[in-house]
């Protein structure tokens, strides 16, 4: 099982092209290049040429959920950055930023290829958007709310997702006062109506913000139906078929983590005082 | 810095009572015990006599966050088994129900003094009950959710933090429209009368749910009042200092680590028909 994996050389216009093109080639392993590569060239910017190098090689293997955890991160200010027109960032500068070490940094980016130029930094414009692309943003997502509560109400409000090319296409719920009711301009259907849709308005993500005691059958639907994720908000673990899927978000866990070091940082005052 | 550590020895009424005994001792690295201990006989149920030992360690030196934030999950299912009657659970039964290794489960309650006995399980009602107190749930949280939007409003209609005791006092918003208004029999206030409220009512979280423009500013604000714990669901990485927790919830990132996740079901779908 093979995925395309992204090689980046960036040579400097000034610097001798030979150097910096075999030392990319030493940072690359024989076995991660494939016969069959394409060389593309593009003009990044007026500082620099880059030369791209696609090679398969295992990729879903290498790079663990804590990297891909740490990914929107980088995304989001990386974003900031290119909006305040910073053009080149250092992994010293955005260390400092971003409260991670520099190593941390150069460490997950070398999972996509590394994106940058010793020496020289990064170049924020191409690095926003390349982690875009790895984490799928380049498409648009189709998603659908399970439960017209307060919280699935608020997240079909958010017009943040919609920037990001999350578009909120549907809502369920089994309250027969809500049906027929709109948030947003999207409409609340009934639960028996939420198959055929899902199948007829290429849904991606279905948002479950129902109660625990339903979610683990609504989600044995939704299974059924081929969604591609579920994004849980009911406070129970769900076990799906591999190639869904899941993100949990649950609020209560978040919560009790907060009262834990709470509770942690109480006992150190007590102790400091004795 | 110390902070107190709590081992805890189970010698089951029908075994041996020194072989128990003994077992623990060796468990007990000797630079865990300090001097200054204390014996507390306490009979769990019928079938166990507990025998707890409290001795002084580095405990927040030792338990990383990863723990912590595993915690609140083994809570919840201990809860469960509690509801539906179970008295012991081995960590084979309890790994397989929670889908991580028993060794991992063994690790994590190490951290805290194990609660458990070789081939005896551990005793769910115990186990629940310390894992609670460990979280901070044997005590009241008052909290006040600043931002009085959809998300404020859902967040502060959840009664499950209720159960787990974290108590909604106070609700704040810039928009005087809001002002005088009710959620959940609590008034939302001016944000001029935060900083009172909170001194006067000994309210140890703030949620904040408004956007990221103003979360940095609020934040400030609520470091002055010597608030305890700020909940951030801005989309913005806070500064505070030390003693002070964040917890944050960024429903963006959770959703962008989703369509990571989809893109790359997807890029091995194309491989595999290749």
């Amino acid at each position: 099982m093979c995925l395309p994996f992204f090689f980046r050389l960036e040579v400097c216009k000034d610097s001798f092209g030979l150097i910096g093109w075999s030392f990319g080639i030493k940072d690359c392993l024989p076995e991660m290049i494939d016969s069959n590569f394409t060389f593309c060239y593009d003009k990044v910017n007026t500082a620099a040429i880059a030369v791209s190098m696609e090679v398969e090689t295992l990729e879903e293997k290498e790079i663990s959920q804590a990297v891909i955890g740490r990914l929107p991160r980088y995304f989001r200010y990386l974003g900031e950055l290119k909006d305040q027109g910073v053009e080149r960032i250092s992994s010293q500068d955005l260390s400092e930023l971003m409260k991670v070490t520099a190593s941390q940094i150069r460490q997950d980016f070398n999972n996509f290829g590394g994106f940058g130029q010793q020496g020289y930094g990064y170049n924020v414009e191409y690095l926003y958007r390349e982690i875009g692309r790895i984490l799928g943003l380049d498409r648009q997502h189709n998603f659908i709310i399970i439960g017209a509560g307060n919280l699935g109400r608020a997240l079909g409000n958010y017009l943040n997702f919609e920037r990001r090319g999350f578009i909120f296409r549907g809502m369920f719920d089994q309250n027969p006062e809500l049906i027929g009711m709109e948030v947003r301009g999207v409409r609340i259907m009934a639960m028996e109506e939420m198959e055929d849709f899902i199948r007829e308005n290429d849904i991606d993500i279905a948002v479950l913000t129902i109660p625990k005691t339903s979610a683990v059958s609504v989600a044995e639907r939704l299974v059924k139906t081929g969604i591609r994720a579920i994004w849980n908000f009911a406070h129970v673990d769900l076990n799906v078929p591999e190639g869904i899927e899941v993100e949990n978000v649950h609020l209560s866990d978040s919560l009790m983590k907060l009262s834990y070091n709470i509770r942690r940082e109480r006992v150190k005052e007590t102790e400091e005082t004795k």
